[in-house]
């Protein structure tokens, strides 16, 4: 087995920091020490050098269907970009047909995914129709590794499934013990508000925002809980954005409740007057839209308090010209945005350089904690012994900046183009292979191995 | 330097959990690794234990004076009974005299401590009469790394500051970046109360607890929460017991502030019904009292939703003797009870064994968090290279039986007397050095060092 | 014009408390005083009486199609019966059949109340399907009278309607300066909850209360105030029975929101225990179903509070035999009970006489508050010059017990069988006609008016 | 006796809203009638008119000891000028002296008011100092008809009580049934921050505000809710006036507490940014202070909420020449601003006018409600039989300007100078006395009388 030798670095976990060497063998990480008194095959000095484990991101959306489209990263150009990043392992979603088994689903994605990907890639299962035979595939997805069940309280007639179908998906789920997340929107006023929008001539990316009000994420976020409080199931809620989402996971936490909460870097550092230019606001229609800065506060605090425990970044990039269909109806805009490379140093940037939060706390929300809650803890989201050699060197002082010109993410535009960030991704290591070293790319295609999923344990 | 090699022990911390040795040199972690390929002074098969950082238990009093006599167990006695419970490190708390400088204070515990403990120790600073000169001594604390300044919102005439004083201390504590900690009850009802229930004759320990109604904290925690907020300064509320208190900061997150949150393991294994007894009912009455089981719940759920942060004691025992001066009057029976050398044992067995928490909140709770929050991170709450090597190891499996006949703490009773644990803690090591191994102690009077902390990094 | 002279009584209303005259005219109040030196074709002696307002009842179900059946008590019957229980107007419930007209029903019910009822009624429009043409509607029914659009949050494929409708719903009902109420339970979880009861073999009464756990109705009286607060419309939550629910309320006023809550007398009054018993506990099916004590508590402090405005029934009446339908299946059991009769009566008896309201807040929350919410004052729910001469004379310490041998509802059963109560109306005047005096109906089948109302003035 | 018909007056209270004739006999309203066929010694047509109860004002503070003078207006000047503001009863606060028994102030404040009233007025009593001999004058006081007891949580060493004193006096007036009032901010705080702001020379009107901030408002009336909930007494909150302070009280709704909430005039149409004037601030400098536009939503959706019961003054006027007192020094500034004479119309111009409340919760909020809690009801706060004839003619649509130039009140300056209002009080009848019309006074000293009342009943 190949060795590699990590000298000096300041490696940083949740519940560690220090200077010290790794050393790496075959994929593995199998000491860490002061000096160790080892030759390897290869050594990196990581001198001035901060390490931290291999990010997770649990929400991205690679290759996925879309109005007889994709969105635009596939599941080998997304994970590469995401490497480039610091991001060594992705949670993609498989979307079940309304109407299909989630197998064929799986089937699908496993097509689109194995023998592609570039980095570690693991699946949720969205379960977009309930139903008795749905219900017995439940037990044989977290078999295979795919425990955690989206659900969509949006996107009627598509995607959403309806409080009847929530409960029984969460009896089941919590029956063998698997986690049920949630896009927490309310799809029926959202799409009132569309329709009411698009019928008085109200075109622009400003009504996609207005379209989806605080309180429809609010309420749905609220339902969520409770349903979830009924029945018992471990719940989660991807990308919630603002104050009155978060407000009521504070209060469900009067009930003795938990539910876990992931955030999205954009949410955190981008806000609503971006939808305000006519034409740019396309670049950030997304669900749920960017909030105001009250929300970013929130949701920072949020993360403080121990109540947002993910950031994650709901990666769906399309083309400026996939954008395009949507010029003169804001609902014919793709949702979505490219993130998935800019997670990690986005948020190094805006909260650990500036003071927000500690190093503990990016580490936390950007690796340890979507392993424990995805049932990938201790192989990922740590730096320890036997965990995956999924290691990040951050040069902490370098400054550069952001742009579709030298971003990975096969998109022809960034919502962050000119940003100039303190803190630079140097090397990624994945699996005890350099993958990014120097801006260059050093693992191919099929590299990326899907990863089995336990159950929570946080 | 002497060298220890501890093999083969699941190794847990807060981000972590490895089957895998640990090298230690002298006092200090320098390598963690699989089959490290080194030779030792000293070798410990740690096959089939847990093993987990030091605990860091941040609420003791120790030789504490009170009523012109002490709380029973010193320095000495305190840290070693400690040290068999797996805690390493207490923090215990020098008390202003009002009227007196916060130097005196200090020197006079200084007196105690020093050369006398056996575990390691630091202090916080009960400050109990803010003014312009002990308004002057905070900078001096910090700078010594006594970083902590606690406040008693009852005992007034004694202890008690008043809100006036808290403002003025918190703004002067943030102004140097430390921490200010609340004994959160409401002095004054329970002065009332007292004095009502003894003027009416009822004497017996259930009017202790009677005195304070959740209510007493439920009220001061919020108003703790208050002025905390307003002056911006970091918070943390010691041995919180109930739901009305958590509330109050669980409320205070949708202001977007953190408090931290400590609560004691007795109040997670204990409740009031013990205070029916007449005359047993004595060996628990401390301040706040027990609760009722809806608020054990509480703190359960608060340690999993991570707004309890912290499990520590308020370890004050007192000898059988001593508790009898309240025989005839509950006011007079001398508050606390001993527990410095259970916690760690009672919470692996109620909360670890019975799932109601993980291995990895165990540990956050029981060192790393204490850490982080008091200023000893990652020299102490961890085990990483660099780290004190302060490791306990514990047999997940074996069963045993708490008794005032074979606990360390210098205390004629329990209050867990025949209480049969699962997880029993076999070697305990501080610094380097077997500190307990086999039941018997292998550190002496001395040995325990003054830990000199910084400010808070979460 | 007949004058009606009502000598000496203690004449109470939401704002006044005097022993005096009242003199009617026809159907009007025109002179209130002390010894009004008059003369009038009848006197009554009022000595020792309360007399309040006539009730207002906005929560009834006459001759409700239901399962090929009606609800036993049709407008004739029922309205008999409720002047015998001195509520002298009742607000009946209009339903929209899905896919027909507001009109088509509104005529339906015009058809079976015109000419039969003997008191005073109007009607809600229950909106079952909203679309252009029910909205076009809207505005026509206010103009009509129909000022208050009923919604069910539950009942899907038959009354139900999504939040889509609500939005739309809330938003014309708004520009009107109507109101919206709901029945606020989460369809799709009862649904699901009776679905998996009744595949187990659960079927007795028991688990209708188990189908409709608190948290259905928690969590849609958030939701409907979520979406009321949105579109700023008038909300008005009907039979509310739970602390959940009125904690959805209570919070809402923290964002200075005003929702209007009704309970009914059977919340207040009996509790869930009832359902224990496996042949009786049809005589109490109803939805949302009795609750437990600690609601009651919640449902009496919130009258005081003054954020539970109205007592009504909800009153819908099925024969024993017509419960029978749901002998061996608790789905099955017809929704309802009778209680028209008996609503001032309890809540004298349980509210007044045991001190736990004041006879202002009586008359508030059984006529006034009514009134005033659904337009209908100053011409209901008062005694004041020009208003409607609805009198109902108290013996406020005649004891008398119910039973179905001799209530007047057409009805077999009564769920309140055998209790004695404080407190016996003796005396009910309606639009200056004696309506009801010792037992007896004094006026006829079609002597009822529909009553055109306003809007909320509150 | 004399006798007084209003004729064709719209007669509005808080259950009623008629066309109609009023009859006073003597002090006595003895008819109320549509064209009562009756000759009276005076006859007042009242046509276009709105007839509403005199007003309650429970809160000013007439001839007030401070600093070795008095509040400007006397017993006989402010209710002088209250009755020309419509407010026929005001209820003054008596204050112990610290050491002195709660006899000995209210001799000394009934030789002020004794014979000098012009309006009816009653007292509170302030206690100041809760010791074993006051404990025992409580339920002398309530034998006297002084039956609210007023406690101050700011002002330390002149009003303040202890958490101690309140227990001790809420248990004592809970056991005689009356009722408990706080000027619930925290002086401690505040004391602190003012004298951090001279310390600093920060001395204008607006450290006023600054010293006051809402934490210091919304803390308190936290604890005073806390504390009365567990002793049970009846509570109310004096001049409240902003969100803080309100959400206390609507979260206490949620243990099923009621606490009365009075707002002030001034907090509902006046805001902070007055203190930005340097001289002219100080004419608002009052405790609690002005607050924000967000703050004044608050208090009129509390009213609509029915949260907020009252609308009183604080009345407390000091001469320009007084107020200079503190020209180089806020904190010297005497407290108060002169109101007792604009509330009524003030109210009706921006609640009533601007349709933000109804005429029934003007009613209620500016008599019914005060006359219920403080036990005056049904003798004042109506217009009802029996009840005194305390009557207030509006000119709903007349407008006209307020200026210290024409006011009635012992001030040389108006807070509200120039400001223009619609609605005008004509004519104000006392106990059958025409007391104000057509802008001059009609009685004369004395003609006041002290009211003695019972406890609450709402």
């Amino acid at each position: 087995m190949a060795s590699l030798l990590l000298k000096n670095g300041r490696v940083v976990t949740a519940g560690s920091d220090s200077v010290c060497d790794v050393l790496v063998e075959g994929e593995t990480i199998v000491a860490i020490g002061r000096n160790l008194p080892v030759q390897a095959d290869q050594t990196i000095d990581c001198s001035g050098k901060i390490m931290v484990p291999g990010g997770v991101d649990p929400h991205v959306h690679l290759d996925m269907p879309f109005m007889g489209t994709f969105s635009s990263d596939t599941h080998e150009t997304g994970t590469r970009a995401a490497l480039h990043g610091g991001t060594t392992t992705v949670i993609d979603f498989v979307l079940q047909k309304q109407g299909h088994s989630l197998r064929e689903a799986l089937t699908e994605w496993q097509g689109r995914a194995t023998g592609t990907a570039v980095g570690d890639y693991s699946f949720h299962m969205a379960v977009t129709d309930f139903n008795p035979g749905t219900k017995e595939e439940i037990k044989e997805m977290i078999a295979e590794g795919i425990t955690s069940f989206k659900t969509f309280m949006a996107y009627k007639g598509a995607l959403m499934i309806d409080d009847a179908q929530m409960v029984g998906l969460m009896q089941e789920v919590k029956k063998h013990g698997g986690l049920v997340t949630a896009h927490a929107t309310n799809g029926d006023m959202i799409d009132t508000l569309i329709a009411q929008h698009r019928a008085a001539g109200k075109l622009t990316p400003l009504y996609h925002y207005l379209s989806q009000p605080e309180v429809t994420e609010a309420e749905a976020s609220g339902r969520f809980a409770d349903i979830a409080n009924y029945t018992g199931v471990n719940a989660y809620i991807v990308h919630l954005t603002c104050e009155g989402a978060l407000n009521q996971v504070r209060r469900a936490t009067e009930r003795n409740q938990r539910v876990f909460v992931e955030t999205c870097i954009q949410y955190l550092v981008l806000d609503a007057s971006l939808y305000e230019d006519e034409v740019n606001g396309a670049k950030v229609v997304m669900s749920p839209p960017l909030r105001q800065k009250k929300d970013q506060a929130t949701l920072w605090a949020g993360i403080n308090q121990g109540l947002v425990q993910v950031v994650g970044t709901d990666h769906c990039p399309f083309m400026w010209e996939q954008k395009l269909m949507g010029k003169d109806d804001f609902s014919k805009i793709p949702n979505g945005h490219p993130a998935i490379e800019h997670r990690m140093e986005l948020l190094f940037s805006e909260g650990v350089a500036t003071g927000k939060i500690s190093l503990q706390k990016f580490v936390e929300v950007t690796s340890t904690n979507a392993a424990k809650i995805f049932g990938m803890f201790p192989r990922k989201g740590t730096i320890s012994i036997g965990a995956d050699a999924d290691l990040v060197l951050f040069d902490p002082t370098a400054r550069h900046t952001i742009s579709a010109d030298t971003h990975h993410m096969n998109c022809d535009y960034s919502a962050y183009e000119g940003w100039e960030l303190t803190g630079k991704i140097e090397t990624v290591i994945l699996r005890g292979q350099v993958a990014v070293h120097g801006g260059e790319t050093k693992v191919g295609r099929g590299y990326g191995q899907f990863i089995k999923r336990g159950t929570t344990a946080f």
